[in-house]
């Protein structure tokens, strides 16, 4: 019977939680060990601190330091299972979850599987852009980059040269800002030093969003101190343009068009499939659920995070897909379950807003309180200071502060590897004869 | 004439060095930019500090810890050219390399391309078997026994399960020992709170060495105490043992047959292949070369470091392949053509010898120099020390520093991930009827 999931079967009722991001991570570490059995299903066996991924990408920091192993998590905890594994059908009337592993019968169904890269139907743009939702797709962006500064050294065509020197950064939320100023900087301070052989004037970094101005979902302070701070960092700020196509090379955004052999895709997201359930699923691929995070149609299965749709007044299209929410109600649901076992009644979700933030680069984010907005040097070391605080672990802060204050002084990026294979392939070797005569 | 590798023409004789490993590293640092165009090719961007890439294997370090980027090593180097790429065939009439990028001439050649595990022919082996020479294959063993232990919480298959927990390492030099007593201390200290489902008795870790003690190029009092060391953590020490086939679970060592799911290949190493040299290749690939390190037959072509076999009346074999040897070869052969560029004469190489160490566990490690040798919390202490100094540069040293601290202070190992793929496939996912009634 190799390849069979096994789990004791206790007294306790027993709450399987698909997804270990934010709001799997914080249910799984509120419910009561003494009311539940707790089961965690995730595809890696790491959580990942998803606001630092633009920096793995941008060879800012190590991969180990924004991620956690699961396991290290609840070490200490009573009563807990994790296994890694692809969740595949959901079998409500069995009461049965499959996966690649086997498959487990719940009490309490809790769905946290978040996001995915939401291309909206843009197949050809799939294919050959690079998304950044997880952190292998960030370490394959690391790569590919500073492949393509490789290979620029080896072409003699220029136009082909700036294309690989090139990026379109397509959203202009929090990630592609983030990226865009990262990229910036290392245009600036360390990509010159690499390349000297290079001219870097040709590197071009366009930030293309398809509203009316970057960070939408912050004030228009943010907004438009963010836009001051990239052009002049010298990225080239294009809003009210979507991106229609790409082919690997050729960028068609309507009115415009671009060369460039980067394409990153931050421009949605969308739930991930859960499939075997009947329920409302909104295109964007949410879930709609009620008042409790209870799946519309079922009553012991749950969905919270940037999977939950949860629509209220205030929030008629459901929260944003934020960490912070997410989080919350992680917390929120633990708490009402813990409650339910003891026979109390669930309390509503309310999202206590603490603030948004991004960073553009060196002394410049902006960040956004409820009642103050403010953006320059001491945002970004707020910015900072709350990041590190937010890492889960000591190791992690420690490590990760080495790395910021190294960057800091030396205007440096510490981890510039290319580790991984690229996806596609590098140029064919040239015939000798033609070879050796250019040299 | 897109990829083609393009390099100024200088007035400087063009040295071309092929691999940066310790010896091209060294060689390239020392060669002097007035004298020489340097060109440095390599297939990776990084130079790999391979004496701690076990630890990378065993969770205990971030991969971007022990390599450096190869281009910020020489950003102030001028006259200095590195490309990344594959080299092909050598053309010594024409005085020419072929690489994947295209053809460079030289005037002096150097081969640095160290070496590469060594089957011995064993095919079935190097199909089963994990090697350790890479940094990809080391971050490739992390996640397999990773990976492994995950399946084996699904298996009822007490012997599947104990094989996917068990370990053979081949080899007893200082990675097959290293190896092993990091292994011991995962089992002793982490596995157990990261697995609580599993027996981790069932887990083994046989080190199983060919000749007649472990550590056998350094000296008995260092061989006996490693042996000891490794005893004393619950490590299998088998010597005058051979491995001679493995098939993915059984291992067939002669006389004593394993049954492990993870079988670690450091029994060693041979010289990369340079094809189009017609030059003396020993049966372990090295190449020989005369005092001056000048592959046998060719006037400018030379060989340093573990791809080259220098032979003399104390070292008839060559010396040791040793990163030490590689990089004092480096140094030398660098100072010797910025003499020959004024007209000097070479000197001879003579290996100064400081010692050797290896390191079994906490407070555990064997030091030889060459007129004392010690062993355990000091020698470890020295070991550490040691290697934090190797490092290339500080911000290196003060992550390895935090991550070391960290393991000491609380028995831990930060960087447990399964990042890549593992080669072999998982387990088939299980009939549904059979699945759910088991659970």
């Amino acid at each position: 019977m190799s390849g069979t999931l096994t789990l004791p079967r206790l007294e306790q009722e027993r709450v399987v939680i698909i997804g270990c991001g934010f709001a799997g991570l914080k249910l799984a570490r509120t419910l009561d060990s003494r009311q539940y059995q707790t089961v965690v299903f995730d595809r890696n066996n790491y959580h990942t601190f998803q606001p630092l991924m633009y920096q793995v990408a941008t060879a800012g920091l190590e991969p180990d330091s924004i991620v956690y192993p699961i396991r290290k998590v609840f070490r200490k905890k009573q009563r807990f299972h994790f296994r890694m594994a692809e969740v595949g059908r959901i079998d409500a009337d069995a009461k049965v979850v499959h996966t690649s592993i086997g498959a487990v019968s719940y009490d309490k169904l809790v769905l946290a599987g978040g996001a995915t890269t939401n291309f909206f139907g843009l197949e050809r743009i799939e294919k050959h852009a690079l998304p950044m939702k997880t952190l292998v797709e960030s370490l394959n962006i690391r790569s590919v980059v500073l492949q393509h500064f490789e290979q620029a050294l080896n072409t003699n065509d220029l136009a082909e040269r700036e294309a690989l020197m090139s990026f379109v950064i397509v959203g202009g939320g929090p990630t592609g800002v983030e990226l865009a100023g990262a990229l910036a900087e290392l245009k600036k301070h360390v990509l010159p030093n690499d390349y000297p052989d290079l001219d870097l004037r040709l590197m071009q970094i366009h930030l293309v969003e398809g509203s009316d101005r970057v960070l939408a979902a912050m004030s228009e302070h943010a907004s438009a101190k963010a836009d001051k701070f990239l052009r002049s960092m010298d990225v080239n700020v294009w809003t009210g343009l979507r991106v229609r196509d790409y082919d690997g090379l050729n960028v068609d955004a309507g009115e415009h068009h671009f060369k460039a052999r980067n394409l990153i895709w931050s421009a949605g997201v969308k739930g991930e499939e859960m499939p075997g359930l009947v329920a409302e699923v909104a295109p964007d691929g949410r879930i709609s659920v009620d008042g409790e995070a209870k799946v519309i149609g079922y009553d012991n299965i749950y969905c919270i995070g940037d999977l939950a749709r949860m629509a209220s007044e205030q929030e008629p299209r459901g929260h944003a897909m934020l960490a912070s929410v997410a989080s919350q109600q992680g917390k929120w649901l633990g708490q009402n379950l813990n409650r339910a076992a003891k026979g109390g009644a669930p309390k509503p979700f309310k999202y206590n807003d603490k603030g948004t933030m991004a960073t553009i680069g060196r002394n410049r984010a902006v960040v956004d309180l409820p009642n103050w907005k403010f953006s320059g040097m001491f945002a970004w070391m707020t910015w900072m200071l709350v990041h590190l605080l937010l890492l889960v672990d000591f190791r992690s802060r420690l490590v990760v502060l080495v790395n910021w204050a190294w960057s800091y002084i030396n205007y440096d990026r510490g981890t510039r590897l290319i580790v991984r294979k690229i996806k596609r392939p590098a140029p064919e070797p040239q015939a000798e004869s033609e070879v050796v005569a250019v040299e």
